[in-house]
């Protein structure tokens, strides 16, 4: 299997071997604590399993030994599990159907050796009980500063609670300011919200904000690709942005001084083919010198309102691989889903499984398949069949 | 002679001949009444003095006889140079040193049959006693709303202040709003300001801004295409923006409304190659709506101080020539002209003009030349070298 797990549906196991596999991740999760492109390349070759017995017995490469040498006899991947069911979560790995392979692409597409920090991570610890690929399968970051103005907060507030009430899951990082406007205002409408931490899922950060993480995980998801009790370090925020970018279909910032992590964010997002969004403020206001930069430079694009964001994301960006095929290679699956897709308009996967008798995390990666093969592309109202695709379908 | 006069010295010619050309500037100036192509292809085919005599006896191809038909037997020109007199002005023409030929080099080039509103003008009625291509030398356009707030009335004159006082001259259409602080911002710190009119130079609109427009003649200019008397008509502030726009660096917007004629100066800076800035707002702000979609939209860089403004404006942006040419076709005042300028730093005409004998106004033709031809640049201290004329110079 591949990290990004495109194509690859969860193979059909017993019990007691997807128990083993869980572990493994876990285990190996717990042993790098971060993205680990070494690791995950050793996965994709041999599989979990192997690569947590490899880890363990030290059978590596001097790169490999290196990244996990400190923790690999540190084996608390049951005790993780179970503190993450006890806080009503789980562990969302590359095996589970709700693994959100789509939108790892474009991190499993960096070059390692350039952006090791950008790995596809191995795992999701998740607190919420909604599936995570159907969350984000229409989702916008709004990020920001922690010391946000009023203004910053109206205009947030009114985007994120806009784009929420429209079917956009809202993603952002719990944190001060932009960030918890932009859940709450989500949450007020009744919206899906994903926080996104640099912490375990079971360790509210920052902890003012314990209650505000308890209700997202009521309605939405909370999620980390650290195990459970996972303290947030310094790096680990910017590490953490790279995900709140992958997971969304575009990223908007609301204000951001100089120096804000906001940028990092945008930097991941253009990185990997997602839209940078950024709303002006006054030129007096140094809350929006970030986002002014950012536009002047041409990494973002200014956005006054929930059209303009919508005008930006609605198309979905998918990052353009190599092996792009087109209609001679699809499969079944993919040539009914196809069938299923109007030219006019738009359907979204579920309603196509309906349609079609196909499990809808089998649709969602057809649908990827798809749109890479340039025969199918997504607009605010579902997805559609591009009239190339049409005309080779007669 | 043509239009825009770039290497055509005035004629040394007899008192007579002089006062009966600008006899004819003037009847023409009045018959035409602003922009027409036409006209400024005939004066180029045939010289001024021959085509007012055409236009007098109705010599005419069919679309000029349609152009003069209306005003041709009104000959003013005496009583509107006796005006313009009158009120502490003057007629500047192509003959004189003073005509900005460089400023008119973008509009000289567009398409006459796609643009008629964009010819090069063909006088300039202005009232004041300094030097039209002097105080344009650097120059920059400040507009905006007539119904500005608070927000924009301390940008533009932070703005327009900061650039007079580095010595650039702000010019603008005297209107309420953005126009008339820009104006005040620059007289308000002894810096040089120069007001484009749609009416008549001695004509102050709008009325209540009568003793603004008298203390700009005092120290800068107020400049008009119209003859004397002349009442503003609504496409004549429309025609009068590609005026604005021709004779600054750069155009900066500082607030628009969705419908501002702030949008219009900034499609006529584009056209003619001119950077075009605009300064972010609130996105609660109607004032500021314009602006954030000529952000959006492309058609105008985001700055949010003279900083910003400068680097975009203090390189020259000239129209690129078909007919630019290398050192081999350099006369001789051109290459005593690129003797004197420096590779390091910078240096103005009016040094150049006392280091080599050369008369000002020459030595800027000489440096428009040397600009198309790649040998000269101008930065934010005056005009340099480029490396390539350094070489070739050896």
């Amino acid at each position: 299997m591949n990290a990004a797990g495109v194509g690859s549906p969860a193979r059909r196991e017993t019990a007691d071997v997807r128990d083993e596999r869980q572990l493994a991740w876990a285990y190996l999760s717990r042993v790098v604590l971060g993205p680990c492109p070494a690791l995950t390349a050793l996965i994709d070759s041999v599989g979990v399993r192997e690569a947590a017995r490899a880890v363990r017995e030290r059978a590596l490469p001097p790169v490999l030994r290196a990244a996990t040498e400190r923790r690999r006899e540190l084996d608390t991947a049951a005790r993780d599990l179970e503190m993450i069911r006890d806080s009503g979560g789980r562990l969302i790995t590359p095996d589970d159907a709700e693994w959100p392979a789509w939108r790892m692409l474009g991190l499993a597409q960096l070059t390692p050796g350039r952006d090791p920090d950008g790995a596809v991570p191995l795992v999701f610890w998740v607190r919420g009980g909604r599936d995570l690929s159907e969350l984000t399968e229409r989702a916008v970051a709004v990020v920001g500063a922690r010391c946000s103005t009023g203004y910053g907060d109206r205009a947030a507030a009114a985007m994120a609670g806009d784009l929420a009430v429209r079917g956009w899951t809202v993603i952002s990082g719990a944190a001060f300011g932009i960030d918890s406007t932009a859940h709450r205002a989500a949450l007020a409408v009744g919206g899906a919200t994903v926080a996104v931490l640099a912490c375990g899922a079971d360790r509210p950060y920052p902890a003012q904000h314990d209650r505000l993480i308890a209700r997202i995980a009521e309605t939405g998801l909370v999620v980390s690709e650290y195990p459970p009790g996972t303290v947030a370090r310094k790096h680990h925020f910017l590490v953490r942005n790279r995900l709140i970018a992958a997971l969304a279909d575009g990223v908007l910032v609301v204000e951001a001084g100089l120096r804000s992590g906001a940028r990092n964010t945008v930097k991941w997002a253009r990185r990997i083919g997602r839209p940078a969004l950024a709303v002006p403020g006054s030129v007096e206001s140094a809350a929006s010198a970030g986002c002014h930069r950012m536009i002047r430079e041409g990494e973002a694009t200014l956005v006054t309102g929930p059209e303009d964001v919508l005008a930006e994301i609605a198309p979905l960006h998918l990052p353009l691989t190599a092996g792009s095929t087109g209609a001679d290679r699809l499969g079944d699956t993919e040539s009914r889903v196809l069938t299923a897709l109007p030219a006019v308009g738009g359907r979204w996967p579920h309603d196509i499984a309906a349609a079609t008798g196909i499990a809808v995390a089998e649709v969602r990666v057809a649908l990827v398949a798809l749109d890479l093969a340039g025969m199918a592309g997504r607009r605010e109202v579902g997805w559609y069949r591009l009239s190339r695709a049409v005309e080779q379908d007669r």
